[in-house]
Order: structure tokens, then C-alpha cells, then sequence
């Protein structure tokens, strides 16, 4: 099967021919200075014209990953957060057919991408996984039985950074108290660390907070470092703990910035799943992602193959 | 549709015969001497023969609540608790055939009666709901376009007692560090009130720890009853916050024993979701449970309409 793949994140959009398990050919689409969705339409549809002729024949259709809640039944935007606030108001399945003449199918990046890590990916031949994002936010996605979780408004299974982990956390951008992502994610770690006891004498001081430097002061011993990591380590592991008992998965996979410091993450998530998940059929397996940015291109090949075939 | 319907708690079992949405006849076995399922069969089989011979006619099925995880897809026990360890072993089909003549559908106890609710009680027409149970322990159960949420094992969905709701807490019976139920349920109440400072000078010191108790105590203006009582809602309400973010209902129920003090509880959460759920498309109600212990019996009549249509 072949198709084409939009993957509209907040500074780019990449264009994509997808066959398979293979990117026949990528582009790149700058989207920086745009805060609305329209006036991208005809940079995507003028990126995609530039693919090789041949590698358009036999396209079947147009896959469009979107960094926001959407109905993939009807292919309509349902919610976004800030920015391409207009589309909800956009009917992408009538562009793709005027433009290209091929149905479209809409769904959130993140799912996306965990089809296609489970396509082609650390995820492969898997049916029950759930998928972390470490970075600026915190993305947890869950799959039940090879289908991404929908619910009634689409965002069931999708909000895995948004499980409230404290009692008495900060308030997190979406509205909650507490979320994982309000306490351990690269917008949430400055704030960590100024309220760290000792931290204004630390190593990490002098650097940008970032998780690099974090992880790297960590490395190197410094007592606050350590112990903010320590932080941020509970935090993932109690989300993943959540995700384990809401969705019975098998695997859990891990990709984002922030696994850059994989040899720390993923040994220390094994464990605290070992140890604290309830799960008397065995053991979830913890797991590095593999496909990084392309992941979710290679999803829209998976989103393809299961039409309408989503649990909801 | 008339079915058989057995729910198998700690103490006792309950036999009926039910009607759609009508209880035709109910008796109760008492158990409370037997840690083994097999022994007990013969007495349920008995219990459902004292009914009425008019009542049995027309009857298409038997339907049994376990208090446990169970593979519903083949009617078997896949995990207990300490009490019935051999039912892993029981093939209830087989039994229910033999006895009865009449297939024989196995579902985990919580997941019957969120089912009740929907068919008779205060879920009635609602698709997507969680249910939660307040009690010795605090059960939490999902439900997905009309379906209870399955997964690959069976514990998908019904295990929302044990979110974890806070980074440093106490090790649960589940195995898992400060979920919800190591926080705020029956079993858990004497330990927070232990470690609770003022305890020992408070009104609650010198009655039985229990939630009737501490909500009396609080509404009498004990200022330690009042702390406590207001953890114990931050709790739930931060269990209803995961649960939403996971599962994308519309309307959550609570039951149980604690509900007697409903009237504190559900505005409590009511206000709790309203401003701390992310949910763009309205509010998540909230609601408490109508049909108590017959909830599971009702839950019998779903289960054989709904056959083989679970969400896995």
C-alpha cells in the first residue's frame, strides 16, 4: 500500500510517500510564522505535487496527523490548544478530493505515531501497547487489541501526560492539578527546579534547565541534580503505572527529547513497573521507541489498513 | 429476555431470576465459611432450583459476578484475590450445562453492576461511563460506547481504585505505592487517621474508624475530621480526573457504603471535575448509583444482549 503523509507539528509540517515500511520520499514544509491552519493548505498541496510522478502512482490516499484532538470517524478537528485554532472549521477530506482527488483520513499525531512504531518499529507485531512522549509536553497514548483507544469525543487513551500523579501539584496548562506533565516535563522543569530546596547553589543552576543538563549534572553527581531526577523518574513511573492498570497493555515504549538519556529511563522504568504495576498474567515490557519524527508517517500506512475499524 | 443470575461476593452469594428490568425472585446463600468456589456450587445450584417453576420457564442463561479478573471471552476465572483460589481451575460453563442445561456467561462483579446501571438504574441510556465503588476498597470501572472496557488480559478498565493519586504514599494490597484505595478507602481510613497530626485529640479518636464516622465527625465541625475528610475527596475527585483523561465518559456514578454521605460527596467532585477535567466538548456529570447490591443482578440481562460484542 501506498499513501501520502502530512504530519503537521508546531514549527513544520513533513510531507511524505509512504509504501509499506519504507519513506519513499520527505519534505520539509516551514510553518513557523502561521497560527492558522488555511493559509498552510496550499504549501502542503504544493509540497506534495513535488514528489517524482511515479511516486504518486498508485497512492491510495492521503493520511493527516493533527497536534490536537480530532474525529477520525467524521475526519474533522474537534479541539485544539492555541494554535490552527481554525481547524475545526476546515473540512480536510473536501481539500484532499478537490486537490488531489484522494479520500483523507485524519487523526492525532501521537496515535499516529504509535501505529507506526507498531508497524515498523519497537512496537512491531505488538497489540497492546502504550506509548509515552518525554519532551516540552508529556504525550501518553494507549492501543487496545492493535486499535488506538477512542471514546465518545476522541480523546480517551490520548491524555497519558494529563493522569494527575499528586495531590498537591502545580496546575497544569490543561486545567488539572498535578498532571505528570505539569510535573516532569521540559515546560514544567524550570519551575521544579526553583522550587527545589538547594538549588540556587547547585551545578544546574548555572546552566539552561533543560533534561540534557538535568541529566548530564545528574551524571556527574550533583546532589540537587539527582535528586530532581529522582523527581521526574517518579513522576514517569507513576504515570506509566496508571497507563498499566487503565489499559492492560503489554509494552510500554518511550520516545521524546528527553530519551536522549535512555540508559537512566528505561532501566529504571522496568523496575518500578516490576515492582509496583499489578499484572498477575506477567510483566509489561518497558521499551525505547525507534522511529523518532517519522514514526507517525509511517502510522498513516496502519490508519489505511484499519478503516473504520477504530475501537471507539 | 429472563436469565439466572448469581453474584458471588465475600459473605454471601445472591441467586435470581431477572426480567429485563424487573427482579423476578431472589434468594441469598450464605458462604462465609468457604475460601473454595467448588464446594459452593452445589448450594447455588440448589438455591436457583427453589425458585418457582413458572419463574424458570423461558429463562435462556445463567450469568455469574465474580470478585475477580476473568476472561469473559471464555468464561473463565483468570485471577482472585485470596478467596476462591481454585476457580481458575472451574469450568462454570461446563457446570451451568451439565446442571441447568443453559450456557453460562462469567463476568467480573464490578463490571455487572455498571452494567445494571445502565440498563435500570441511574446510568440508564448512557453509553460511556465510569463507575466508581466506595467502600472496603474502592472499585472503578469503564465503559466505552455501551461496553465495559475489556483489554488483553481482562483488567482493562477495572482496576480506577488503583490509580496512583500521589508520589510519596503507602504500598497498596495491589502492589503499587499511594493509589487511590491505599489513600482513601475502608481498609485504608485507621492508617491515614493514624499518621494524621491532632488525631489523637480529635472527636474521631474515640469511635470506630470509618467513613460514617468521619463524615459525622466533620459535619460536626471537628477541624481533624475535616482535614481528613477533605483528603479523602481530593483523592476520589483526583481518581475521577484519571479516570476521565483515560477514558472519555460523560457521566461518572458512585455506589457503596460511603455514598450514605452522598450528599457531601457528589458536589464535592461535581465541583472537583467541573474544574479540573479537560474536556472540551461539556462537563462530565456526576451522579451516585441507584440500584445498590441488585445492580449486578440487572447486569445479567446486558450481558446476554450484549453477547460477544465487547470492546477486547
Amino acid at each position: 500500500m501506498r499513501v501520502l503523509a502530512i504530519d503537521l507539528g508546531g514549527t513544520h509540517a513533513t510531507c511524505a510517500v509512504v509504501e509499506d515500511r519504507a519513506i519513499l520520499a520527505k519534505t520539509l514544509v516551514p510553518i513557523a510564522d502561521h497560527f492558522l491552519l488555511a493559509p498552510i493548505l496550499a504549501d502542503l498541496a504544493a509540497a506534495l505535487r513535488t514528489f517524482d510522478r511515479s511516486l504518486l502512482a498508485g497512492v491510495e490516499g492521503i493520511g493527516f496527523g493533527f497536534c490536537g484532538l480530532v474525529d477520525n470517524v467524521n475526519s474533522r478537528v474537534s479541539s485544539t490548544n492555541g494554535k490552527f485554532i481554525d481547524a475545526v472549521e476546515i473540512d480536510l477530506n473536501e481539500w484532499s478530493r478537490r486537490e488531489f482527488v484522494l479520500p483523507l483520513r485524519l487523526e492525532n499525531d501521537a496515535r499516529l505515531a504509535l501505529l507506526g512504531e507498531c508497524l515498523a518499529g519497537a512496537g512491531e507485531g505488538e497489540t497492546d501497547v502504550v506509548m509515552f512522549t518525554l519532551g516540552t509536553g508529556i504525550g501518553g497514548v494507549a492501543m487496545i487489541d492493535g486499535r488506538p483507544l477512542q471514546g465518545k469525543h476522541g480523546q480517551a487513551g490520548v491524555l497519558g501526560g494529563h493522569t494527575p500523579v499528586t495531590l498537591k501539584g502545580r496546575r497544569c496548562t490543561c486545567g488539572a492539578m498535578g498532571c505528570a506533565e505539569s510535573e516532569a516535563s521540559g515546560w514544567a522543569l524550570p519551575l521544579v527546579c526553583a522550587e527545589w530546596p538547594g538549588f540556587a547553589t547547585s551545578s544546574l543552576a548555572a546552566r539552561p534547565l533543560d533534561f540534557e543538563n538535568l541529566f548530564a549534572c545528574a551524571g556527574a553527581g550533583d546532589k540537587t541534580a539527582l535528586e530532581i531526577r529522582e523527581h521526574c523518574l517518579q513522576v514517569w513511573g507513576s504515570a506509566a503505572v496508571s497507563a498499566i492498570h487503565a489499559f492492560d497493555p503489554e509494552l510500554l515504549l518511550y520516545g521524546g527529547g528527553v530519551m536522549k538519556s535512555a540508559d537512566v529511563i528505561i532501566p529504571f522504568l522496568q523496575q518500578h513497573v516490576d515492582r509496583n504495576a499489578w499484572t498477575p498474567w506477567g510483566k509489561v515490557r518497558v521499551r525505547a521507541a525507534h522511529l523518532g519524527n517519522d514514526a507517525a508517517l509511517f502510522g498513516v500506512i496502519s490508519l489505511f489498513q484499519q478503516e473504520n475499524s477504530f475501537v471507539r
